[in-house]
């Protein structure tokens, strides 16, 4: 497997393009991205598990629901939810690409991104859609800007991988920042890949993935209104189609899986006001389900991730966010050791704090990677979430998104 | 029932003290408090229910066993937790303690907050103590200030209540700032009265006010290690006992309520780096339980939280909170209203934004008491959750709290 570049346009048949259409008013920034398959693709999403959904996904739900889609419209700047207009803007967002592409709105997925509860002007958009037609090409990245809210950095990642001796393509973009701790589905990732691959078991791989990677993100605990993953798969790698769990779909899970886990890091990573990526991995759990809950306890503790903006090795805080992970853990066997590029510190043997250089510590934390090392002593289960630090722009941020 | 002065001191046979011994290195800061009943009282406690536990909390349980205690003593500085010695430490000041004041080392609770995993020495303990023997007396406030941590201003309040016709007195002193997200437990407290109450009422009657106050308050989500909530009843009021659950139990009920509700809102406006207090009042609930989940959801979130201490009206994250509350709520029919001294503002009615004036919505949040108001129109249960804004001081606290 290889990393290749082209992000969402990497995979044979795929273009994209991304446009400042008014929606911001900041009209450095692009506000509207498109992505488009030339052939109908077979098509997988997963949604948030928030009771509150913005009207994109209900449209996206129904025009899934045949498991294919030819385009996907997105917005930022606003999020279209909570809106009484909501489903009707989304649809109209629908049939206007689609009429603009000459396919049908049933084969476009919508999405929208930024503040909650106010409405969504049409009107920029009917002014966009002509001009990202007009854009579309080689563009991931412009696709890529068009996503982004608080984000301060593009998301983009592509891979090449074999499909009994044929070379398929891979590709994604994210948007994350604030508003992130997906839980059953996530935030904003477009996946492309010309990957021939029926639509069960592109749902099939999306679903099980999502379990080990965007789900175990988390910037602030906040479950957005608005979590969308989707794939396009349109087949023109020309492999022949993967139909079952064989081998050929072990390959392509771990195509997919390449990109989502680096799309987690840099979701992470960029997280509202983040100075440092946090990844806590978790072994020696009884089972998964205990790994899982206490790497993402870990990650989600305000205490740990401002004691990391602090770069202050305040260890009895990730002790604090196991005790309180509501799982079955014998505490007085739990270890603890900080790592990153500057080397690794144990801090805790056993549940109880050993000595340890606290300037050492320090060096460690300085760092803007940071693994925090956390064993159980009770089984083989392992896991692993991410997150960030929290800081003083995550306050700024989000104290006045709004204005 | 009428609002008194004196603290933990206000009820008959109670004195108490506080003074600073070594433990921190700021010596304008008390740092271990003690409180006295010249009798025996009946004794109530809740802990935490982190896994992870402070060694005092261990060694109060087995103290407060048999229904009973006569002396609290509480450092702070250092939680005494994830210590190899910390057992032997937590009972050591328990045998200072009761051959200094010529009681049983089983008739007294020890409690410590501050850091976590730092060996507690017990040397300046060892002075400290006769200092609090010789300070005890109406000394209520100087043992509140004993058990402060990043807390910025002291917390105590006592009440006159009648119990056939006689008068009792309830007080009582708390520390909170940070690690606050009791969990059917809470952060330090200590409440005494000269009500006569059996011991299997008095836990009674503590056990279910906690699912109404302290378990209502977050801070930042993090349950504690050390949590506690002690109640000590010495008699001496000269009521009839309280010894099942009639009208004097409810009375009784009643002033413990006031305290605790107090002690509460005290927590939560004095949350580390907080400039609000936040109340959030959910109606209309379906049952208690939907009631409480989505009041105490709203209150956690990092999202929510920042806008407040921002002053903006961003209802968006307020809905976005009770979505993913997992609870059995219908978002269409939501009403959220934002009040403070300076009036009250709708934002949003059925789920969908309404228009409002960004400015008188803006005049009432910059007050530094906010009640945040839900209406779900699903039944008649309802719920107060108290929180606090989220801040750059927040974070600047927790950054290098242990340097």
């Amino acid at each position: 497997m290889n990393i290749i570049s082209g992000g969402v346009c990497a995979a044979k048949g795929y273009t994209a393009s991304g446009v400042h259409c008014g929606i911001r008013k900041n009209k450095s920034k692009n506000d509207i991205a498109l992505i488009f398959s030339e052939k109908k693709a077979n098509a997988a999403a997963v949604y948030t598990t928030n009771l509150v959904k913005g009207a994109p996904l209900t449209v996206t739900k129904k025009h899934i629901s045949d498991g294919q889609a030819q385009a996907i419209i997105c917005n930022s700047g606003n999020a279209n939810t909570c809106n009484a207009n909501g489903i009707e803007v989304a649809e109209k967002m629908c049939e206007l690409t689609a009429n603009e592409l000459g396919i049908n709105a049933e084969d476009v997925v919508v999405a929208s991104t930024g503040v909650i509860g106010q409405p969504l002007d049409i009107e920029p958009i009917k002014a966009g859609i002509p001009m990202l037609k007009a854009q579309l090409g080689n563009n991931s990245l412009q696709a890529a800007y068009g996503i982004m809210t608080t984000d301060t950095k593009v998301k983009e990642i592509a891979v090449s991988f074999e499909i009994g001796g044929v070379e398929c393509k891979i590709g994604g973009i994210a948007k994350g920042s604030g508003m992130i701790h997906p839980d059953m589905a996530t935030m904003l990732v477009f996946i492309t890949t010309d990957c021939a691959i029926s639509s069960n078991l592109l749902q099939k791989a999306l679903s099980s993935d999502i379990k080990d990677t965007f789900n175990m993100v988390s910037v602030d605990g906040d479950t957005s209104t608005n979590d969308m993953v989707v794939v396009m798969a349109n087949g023109m790698a020309g492999n022949k189609e993967i139909t079952e769990e064989n081998d050929d779909f072990a390959s392509f899970m771990k195509a997919l899986n390449t990109i989502t886990v680096y799309l987690c890091r840099c979701i992470a990573a960029d997280g509202e006001g983040a100075t440092k990526l946090l990844e806590c991995k978790v072994t020696g759990a009884k089972d998964d389900f205990t790994a899982k809950k206490v790497a993402k306890s870990i990650i989600c503790s305000s205490l740990t991730k401002a004691a990391m903006f602090g770069a202050d090795a305040n260890w009895g805080r990730v002790l604090c966010a196991i005790g309180y992970a509501k799982c079955d853990v014998d505490v007085n066997k739990v270890d603890v050791a900080f790592k990153s590029n500057k080397g690794v510190i144990e801090v805790c043997k056993e549940g109880s704090g050993i000595e340890f250089s606290e300037e050492k510590a320090k060096e460690i934390l300085l760092e803007n990677e940071i693994e925090i090392l956390v064993t159980l002593g009770d089984g083989n289960a392992s896991s692993t979430a991410w997150g960030c630090d929290l800081t003083y722009d995550y306050v700024k941020i989000n104290g006045d998104y709004r204005t």
